[in-house]
């Protein structure tokens, strides 16, 4: 059987997203990101060409390393503004019955309890078409802006993530039995109050103890999706995560990513597959190769080497400007530890790597591989990573805003489903289902929050 | 001129809100709470009916004080479930272009950055459709499950507030100038950062210091909606409301409150009717006051005491488990400081009032007064609490979920439009101009939060 590909249009509900300078592109309709009836249409188009869904990045700050200011970001759009992507998700699924929708949201300001309630709100609306992207939060500027000015470090923020979601986890399967809505008009009896749970939940960094505000949505918990690279990121996507969105330039590092992760997941007793690992790519794609290339060529020209600094800076916790824009960068180490340097450097190892050379390079689509060409050489090219790494799908970015998915919709959908290495229908309603098969609507067995779930825990006292 | 008569439906996003056992009625559609679709086909039936908006109660927490227990809560399904409403907003506004939408949103456990920026997204999706109901938060349940357990002291939670809606008002009004966003593609300058100001805010509760990460939506700041019939509750409103939603049982009443708040507002300098005095009413109508008498007396009839007592305990914070239901109550006071069943006396000093009756009383629409009768009546009745009180209009809760405010729309609308007092058109496209007239999208002149607009800043340097 040929594995089935999972495919997510990748954006943000700003004006620009990764590609810097691309928002002055003709075809680019970033005017239109706070359009709810352009997202309506956008949405349609994917679910028309059998998407699995859309995947909303967030960043709680902005980006204001690039010259010590927030500058650079303004001038390019870079990320910057930013609406909160779940509010535009309920009218993308009242037009829509089967797309999914994975939205970003960070464990560092807002309690667990509300955003549990956040996300059962939106998976009762949808009809269990809703997941989760766990992120921890980088920006100081959200410190200062949100939280009380100091950032934790980036292991204690893991660390305070798991035990977030664990309490998420509790409030989703633990609080509410499934029978627990009972609706019986003859004993004025709506939910039977022995069938709902306190969770009591006292951790370090959290204390709930109450009952749950919402009955059980479609699938309990929504899908969990993480994109961590580090140590700890990888540990923790490895016990919890559903779907894990990874960014890696080049096929034999993406393969020993997605290697470590299934093994870490095996380790704790999760079968590795129970994990669906989403590239992120970037598709410049038309009816031939060479109309394609014209395009990306086009794309490049209006690249903003400011624009891609702005980011670059952001991303890595380094002002670029102190470095000469023409001279090959040599030992630069970032605030992250692993830097992006480093990737640059291992992706072509000959190359002395100029700043230049990293905004050409990340200014389509961040740094993401960029796939240019025909349908068939795109539709090549994507089997091919997903042969040599055992992913099982792409996060796919653009560089025109709502134009490069509208193509590879139209040129590449086609091709794929023509090999059937993509569905041509859906086989289940949730978003879980899209990713494991019809009738996974909840939880795997496996899954950590499935020992949260009442039975469970009444056969085990 | 007659006054137009502003009309908005009070609904919630669980089961049941203030009516008591009323899910059990055959007409009520409560089961649909979580259907998308339903919720979109009531808008547009509301937006038919010219209605100005919806309103939307919200709690973080959730009753727990009758016999000590959150079950008669469950079992009724008392405000519990409860999901966000903020969430179901997006795909109504979708599929209307006029009504508005007023959000509840508490001041107590989400940072005032967060909740900016959820109110200018919204405000961007629906192009200038949104309030804000300012809430601070009551429910100990609350404070355990999504805080450090214990609650701040009521006025202690209003001097929070005003310090949050005040940091909301410079990131809405002072950060981004009207002209920021100038889309250069030449330049290649989509914001220009010298018209992008720190809103630098270092007050008792919040330190937000930097620029605001959305764009000015239609109408920059949300409609401000309050509620607080506290003093301190009064004088917050009469600084920062600019309408305020009023729950009086007596017409006598109610225009005390009113003279009040609009005396309040004129002393720090507003025109007092820069600020719309929404009155909650339940109706029931029908088309003629026997019918209408006859679906009333069907309702009482299901009232459940259990479920109006779990609603009345805990907003009281008076477990009435303690009382002999049908013994008359006697010098009863609850935690707020001014007694619910003093309101009740006032309202007939003549009666005792038992528990059961109480239960009666609030058993339909909470403590709101309840209109019965036929198109002629109710708007006889609608039009002498407008001219008796000075208020603006209505917000209207309903017994039967959906059905009522469907009754409303069908019989009672066309008679107060045949009357003239209430609008056959919209005359603008923003909540603003539902409530004050075309043309005013924006703050008027003399609310306190247009003081942060840049351009009066520089002036005033």
């Amino acid at each position: 059987m040929t594995t089935q590909m999972k495919v997510f249009a990748f954006d943000f509900t700003g004006p620009a997203h990764l590609s810097a300078g691309l928002w002055r592109h003709r075809r680019d309709r970033s005017e239109q990101y706070t359009n709810l009836r352009a997202w309506v249409e956008y949405a349609k188009m994917l679910e028309d060409a059998c998407f699995d869904g859309m995947f909303f990045a967030d960043n709680d700050g902005y980006h204001e390393k690039y010259r010590g200011s927030v500058e650079g970001a303004l001038r390019d759009a870079a990320q910057l503004p930013a609406n909160d992507p779940a509010y535009l998700v309920p009218a993308l699924a009242a037009a829509t019955k089967h797309l999914g929708f994975g939205i970003t949201t960070s464990t560092a300001y807002t309690p667990p309890y509300a955003v549990a309630r956040k996300f059962a709100t939106l998976d009762h609306l949808t009809d269990g078409r809703i997941g989760w992207n766990v992120v921890t939060s980088y920006s100081d500027s959200a410190a200062r802006n949100l939280g009380n000015g100091t950032q934790l470090a980036h292991d204690a923020r893991y660390e305070r993530a798991e035990e977030f979601i664990d309490v998420t986890l509790k409030l989703w399967e633990g609080s509410w039995d499934d029978d627990a809505v009972v609706r019986d008009t003859e004993t004025g009896t709506y939910a039977d109050p022995a069938r709902v749970h306190e969770v009591q939940h006292r951790g370090e960094h959290f204390t709930v103890d109450g009952i749950f505000v919402c009955e059980p949505s479609t699938q309990r918990t929504p899908v969990i999706f993480q994109a961590g690279g580090s140590p700890k990121g990888v540990a923790l996507a490895a016990k919890t995560a559903e779907a894990v969105f990874m960014n890696s330039m080049s096929k034999p590092g993406l393969k020993k990513q997605v290697d470590t992760l299934r093994a870490k997941a095996a380790e704790l007793g999760r079968d590795p597959h129970h994990i669906a690992v989403l590239q992120m790519v970037t598709v410049i794609s038309a009816p031939t190769d060479e109309e394609a290339w014209r395009k990306y060529q086009e794309y490049v020209g209006l690249v903003s080497y400011d624009g891609a600094m702005a980011r670059y800076s952001g991303w890595t916790g380094l002002d670029m400007a102190q470095f000469d824009p023409d001279r090959p960068l040599e030992d630069v180490k970032t605030n992250a530890g692993q830097t992006m340097v480093d990737v640059f450097t291992k992706l072509d190892p000959g190359k002395k790597w100029t700043p230049r050379d990293i905004a050409r390079e990340i200014g389509i689509g961040g740094t993401s591989p960029v796939i240019v060409g025909s349908p068939k050489t795109v539709a090549d090219e994507l089997v091919s990573w997903m042969d040599e790494t055992g992913i099982d799908g792409f996060n796919i970015a653009h560089a025109a805003k709502f134009a490069d998915l509208e193509d590879f919709a139209q040129y590449v959908v086609p091709e794929l489903q023509a090999r059937g290495v993509m569905r041509t229908s859906y086989e289940g309603t949730t978003l879980r289902e899209n990713l494991f098969g019809a009738g996974q609507q909840r939880l795997a067995a496996d899954h950590p929050g499935t020992a949260h779930r009442r039975s469970l825990v009444s056969q085990a006292q």
